[in-house]
C-alpha cells in the first residue's frame, strides 16, 4: 500500500506519521462504499500526558494539510498556523498534545484518489468513493482509537476545518472536551456550491485530465487547477483587502500594455496562486474535497433542524466569524450559535472586524488570538489541565 | 469587408443595421493604433423627430447585445431590455428614437477579432487592437455623426452599458441631455479585474484556443469560454438570490449521488448557463471585452480627480445601484454621485433594495421601472420633448 507513491506524498510521509486503518473492519463511508485498507498521515507536536487530558485537534481547510506548524516537505514554506501553534504561542506543545490529520480524500499521504485501489493495484482515480466532512471524521476518529486517545481537550479549524469541527462535536460529543469552529458554516450555502462546481469544471475541462485517468496516462491537469484555484482564492479574499493590497496598481509598469499580459498586480499574484497550487495539489483531490464540502449540510443529517445535532451536547463553543469574510459570512455563524444555544450548549460567539476576508484565519488576526487563548485558557481551567503538566516535562 | 462573416454575425446583420465608418479617417483607439474601416451594427427603434431631439441610446452589457427590444436572431430569445423598451413602456418608440449599438470588440456584427484585417485578408484574432470603454464609444459617436444626430436625449445602459454611459457623459457632455449609468462604477475594482482575469485564463487554458488562432484552425474553446460564463454568472447574482432560487435543492433526485454529477440544481442551472452561452458568443471577443472594462478608469483619464471628468457638466444624471449588488456595490455608485456633486451637476441617486444581485437591472424591478421613468418625464419636460411628436405620428 506505500508502493507507488506519487513524490509529493513521499516527501510528505518521510516528515509525518502515518497509520494503515481498516485492515480488521473497513471504513464504511456515506456513500455506503467500504474503505479499507486506508492509509492516514499525520502530524504532531507535543506529547499526550498521563491524563490523556492534553490532546487538541487541529482540523486543517481545504488546501492546507498536515504540516501545520512545521517547514513543508514540498513547499519549504513555514507551517500554515505557525501563528498560533509553537513554542509559547497559543497552542504551546510544552503544554499541549498537537495532531493534525490529512484528511481522506488529500494528497498528502491520507489515501485519496491517487491512492491504489486494493483490489486492481491501479490507482483510484474516479473509482475512488466520494468521500464527505462525515467520513473525514471517522477516518480521525479511527485514528486517535488507533492511538489510544480517548477524547479530545479541543477541536479547533477553520473553513473546511471547521466544518469538521462541527462534524466532530455533532457525531462525537463525549469525546470533545471544547471546539472552535472558525469561518465556516453548518452547510455549504448555493453561492459556495457553484464557487466549488466552477473549479470542477475547469479541471475536468483540461484534456490533460483523461477523464480523471491523467496518473495513469503520465499527465496532469495542471491548467484547470490553476484556473480553479484562482477563482476560489478570489473567493478567500475581501474585496476591501484586494483593494488595499492591489488597487488597480500595475505590475512591472506605470502604463498599460493593451494587451493580454498581467498587467495589473492583482493579475500576476493570482496567476502566481494558480501556478504555485498545481506543485503541491492533486486535480482530482481538489474535485473530491470540494465536493464533501459541497455535500456538507449538519442539519440535513439531524431531521432539518440544527439544534438536534447539538442536542444537551457537554462540549463548549467558540464561535468565530470574520465581518469581511463573504464565502462564510457571519450569518452563517449566527445560525450555528443559535442551533447551539438550542441545543443548550454552552457556547461563546465572536465576531472580528477585519478586511482580511475568509482567509483572516490563517493570518496575523491580533483579536483571533486573544479570543482563542482566552477561550482556551476557561477550558483548559474547567478541565484541569493548569495543574497538569506534560510528561515531558517531569 | 462583409465577406467570411460568422454564423452568428451572418444571422446578426441580416436582422439589424449596420454602417461601415473609418475609412476615410480611421478610428484613433487609446492603444495608439488606428482602425478602418470598420463595420458597427445597430438596431433602431421609432423614429428620430424633425427637431432631432428624441434619440435614446441603450448601451449593452457585456454579454448581451443591439438586440435590446427584439427577438434574437441567434438565440430566438426576446430582447434583453423589453421589460423597459417597446410600445407603452418606459422607452416607447412611439416617444423615442431608440439605437442600440453592438459595441467595438464584440462579436453581433460589429468589428471585433474575429474580423478580417483589411491588410492581410485573415481573421484578425489576437492582432486585433485591444480596445477601451472610450474607443467604444467614440465609435458609437461616429456612427451617430454618420447618421446625423447631433445629440442624445438620453443615455441609458448598466454593467459595461453603465461604463459607457459615464464615458459618453465625460467625452461628449453636450451630446448627453441625460444620463442613466446602472449598476456600475467609473473604475473596474481589483477584485473585478481578479474575476475577469479567471475567465480569461480558463478560454486561454482551453488547447482549441490556439493561441487565440482557433477561427483559422477550425477549433472553438468552447470548454474555457463555459467555464468563464460560469464563474461570471456567480458575480451576476447575489447569494441571497441563489439561495431563494436553488438553496440546497437537488436536481431530478432526492438524494445524493456521491460522484460528480451536477447533484445540486444551482450546479445544473450553471451548467446550462455555460453552455448555451457559447452558442451565442466569440471567446476572444469576451477576452477583449473584459479587457476594456478592466482597463475603464475615468478618474485615471483625467489626473486621478473622477470630478474633473465631469465638471461643469450640463447632462442630467440618475444614478442607481442595487442594494444585493457585490460586483459593482452601491459604494461605487455613491462614488460617482460625489464625483458628480463636485463637478456641479444635476444628479438624482438611488439606491434599490432587491436581494437579486448585479443582474437586477435586467429582471423585472418594479422600482427601477418607476425611478426611470419619473426621471425621463422630468427630462423630457426639461428638454420640451412632450409636445413633440414622432416623426411618422403626424
Amino acid at each position: 500500500m506505500l508502493d507507488d507513491l506519487t513524490d509529493a506524498e513521499r516527501k510528505a510521509l518521510a516528515q509525518c506519521r502515518h497509520a494503515i486503518l481498516g485492515v480488521d473492519r473497513p471504513l464504511r463511508l456515506d456513500c455506503g462504499a467500504d474503505l479499507g485498507p486506508y492509509r492516514v498521515a499525520y502530524q504532531t507536536y507535543g506529547m499526550l500526558n498521563d491524563a490523556k487530558s492534553n490532546a487538541v485537534l487541529v482540523c486543517h481547510p481545504l488546501t492546507c494539510d498536515q504540516f501545520v506548524a512545521d517547514r513543508h516537505p514540498v513547499t519549504g514554506k513555514e507551517g500554515w498556523w505557525e501563528s498560533l501553534i509553537g513554542p509559547g504561542k497559543i497552542l504551546d506543545p510544552e503544554r499541549y498534545f498537537i495532531i493534525c490529520i490529512n484528511v481522506l480524500g488529500h494528497c498528502m499521504g491520507t489515501t485519496g484518489p491517487q491512492a491504489r485501489e486494493p483490489s486492481t493495484g491501479q490507482p483510484w482515480n474516479l473509482r475512488f468513493p466520494v468521500v464527505t466532512i462525515g467520513d473525514m471524521v471517522r477516518a480521525q476518529a479511527a485514528l486517535l482509537d488507533h492511538l489510544g486517545i480517548p477524547d479530545l481537550f479541543c477541536v479547533i479549524g477553520g473553513s473546511m476545518g471547521g466544518m469538521q469541527v462541527l462534524e466532530w462535536a455533532a457525531s462525537y460529543p463525549k469525546r470533545v472536551f471544547s471546539a472552535v469552529p472558525i469561518a465556516c458554516a453548518a452547510h455549504h450555502s448555493a453561492q459556495n456550491i457553484a464557487f466549488h462546481e466552477v473549479g470542477r469544471q475547469a479541471i475536468m475541462a483540461d484534456p490533460d485530465w483523461r477523464g480523471g485517468r491523467y496518473l495513469l496516462d503520465g499527465t496532469n491537469p495542471r491548467r484547470g487547477l490553476a484556473v480553479a484555484r484562482m477563482g476560489a482564492h478570489i473567493t478567500y479574499l475581501s474585496d476591501a483587502a484586494l483593494h488595499r493590497k492591489f488597487g488597480r496598481k500595475y505590475q512591472d509598469r506605470a502604463t498599460p500594455t493593451f494587451s493580454f499580459d498581467a498587467d495589473f498586480q492583482v493579475e500576476s499574484y493570482l496567476r502566481h496562486q494558480g501556478s504555485s497550487f498545481v506543485e503541491r495539489f492533486d486535480a482530482n483531490s481538489y474535485l473530491y474535497l470540494t465536493r464533501a464540502m459541497d455535500y456538507f449540510d449538519l442539519a440535513a443529517d439531524c431531521g432539518g433542524v440544527l439544534a438536534n445535532a447539538f442536542k444537551d451536547t457537554p462540549t463548549r463553543f467558540c464561535v468565530i466569524s470574520f465581518t469581511s469574510d463573504w464565502l462564510f459570512p457571519t450569518p452563517d455563524s449566527r445560525a450555528t450559535v443559535h442551533a447551539l444555544n438550542a441545543g443548550g450548549a454552552r457556547v461563546s460567539f465572536a465576531e472580528i472586524v477585519t478586511d482580511k476576508g475568509h482567509d483572516a484565519f490563517l493570518l496575523d488576526e491580533p483579536e483571533l488570538f486573544a479570543i482563542v487563548r482566552g477561550f482556551l485558557d476557561g477550558a483548559g481551567k474547567a478541565r484541569g489541565l493548569n495543574a497538569a503538566q506534560p510528561r515531558e516535562a517531569r
